[in-house]
């Protein structure tokens, strides 16, 4: 292929909005959700985020990147100020309401009325989740790092409920969110259905990777 | 759908690989990419990793998460030693070999020979690209956290060189990855790829959401 080679001092010269979009795409394919939150008041708060990072899994930690100059403030906040959120899965069919939810709302406007999303409240969760969601997960604040080498926030939270769709969970374990209608983005603003070419067995060295089958429980 | 609903202390007593399996599969498609590094002796190595994240444009930064007690140290060694290392994307046509990196090799044994994956190296930096790899990042090491809730440390690094291919970049700065064949991971075996929905306009309040159209600048 014909390549383009760009360094530090050339990326950094860049249009800003350039720069932007180079920079969020060279990441790759990313983990896509709506995260659900409520202020002290009951007002509450829907945004679309795209730094999910699986942190560990005993106990089930999930990560995600919080820019507090931005839209994503109001998230922070009622984080910060009520210890909880959702993390909901997006799928095609409203995926461009998802979009939406970037949108610089008011804090006194809630992104589920702005885009026509259902709030749900259930499992006694002070948090609301997208009801059109088939993956949907309580998060309890663990932790909160400072990015110091440019001042973003690392939000890191314990999963305290999950709730999937039974026909996508298979025999060991692994979730099949392709199944599930989950999709994922790349930048900022392109989005993606997914075809799985296989799954593969654990490797070891010597050893043949084979093609894991999927053997669902339902 | 017919859900099936967990709670913490219930995903805390599931048995470990089917709870590492649900977990890593519950965040949704992650980016995909193969981390090289060598240590200070010359030996190369090269390890897969599904936690890339973007934490931001400017300086160009990214960050991924490092279990110290897994294959993963190796890599963590050397980029400590050594303070750089190289993000290649993944494809279609060499993701088995690109899986059989996390097998647990010696330290004196390179997953690139293991597997044939072809070591580059390039613009004078130090840790070796894949040659595979239609999209290669050479990273330098800006910080290193420690995640207290389950000791994993976060490495972020900043992006000193990349090479894209030039027909993939659009006019706007978007990389179009999907063009580029980069492949997606969800779980921590199971690849796909991808087909775009479509590119959505920068969402406002009051406004509609259109489509970005793709204006390639090759």
């Amino acid at each position: 292929m014909n390549n383009l080679h760009y360094t530090s001092p050339e990326l950094m010269a860049m249009e800003q909005r350039e720069r932007a979009n180079l920079i969020n795409s060279i990441t790759g394919f990313k983990a896509l959700a709506l995260i659900g939150t409520v202020d002290l008041k009951g007002q509450t708060n829907l945004a679309i985020f795209n730094s999910l990072v699986h942190i560990g899994a005993h106990p089930p930690l999930l990560g995600f990147i919080c820019r507090p100059d931005s839209v994503e403030r109001h998230t922070l906040d009622n984080i910060q100020k009520t210890g909880y959120y959702t993390i909901n899965h997006v799928h095609k069919d409203f995926y461009q309401k998802a979009h939406q939810t970037s949108a610089r709302y008011n804090k006194d406007q809630s992104e589920f009325d702005a885009t026509g999303l259902n709030a749900i409240y259930k499992h006694q969760f002070l948090a609301p989740f997208v009801n059109e969601s088939n993956i949907q997960i309580g998060m309890h604040l663990k932790e909160e790092i400072v990015i110091s080498s440019n001042n973003t926030i690392m939000i890191i939270g314990e999963m305290i409920h999950i709730e999937i769709p039974k026909s996508c969970l298979t025999l060991d374990g692994f979730l099949d969110i392709e199944r599930a209608g989950t999709i994922t983005v790349s930048g900022l603003d392109s989005y993606h259905t997914t075809t799985r070419i296989s799954r593969l067995s654990y490797a070891k060295p010597d050893k043949e990777i084979i093609e894991e089958p999927l053997i669902y429980k339902d």
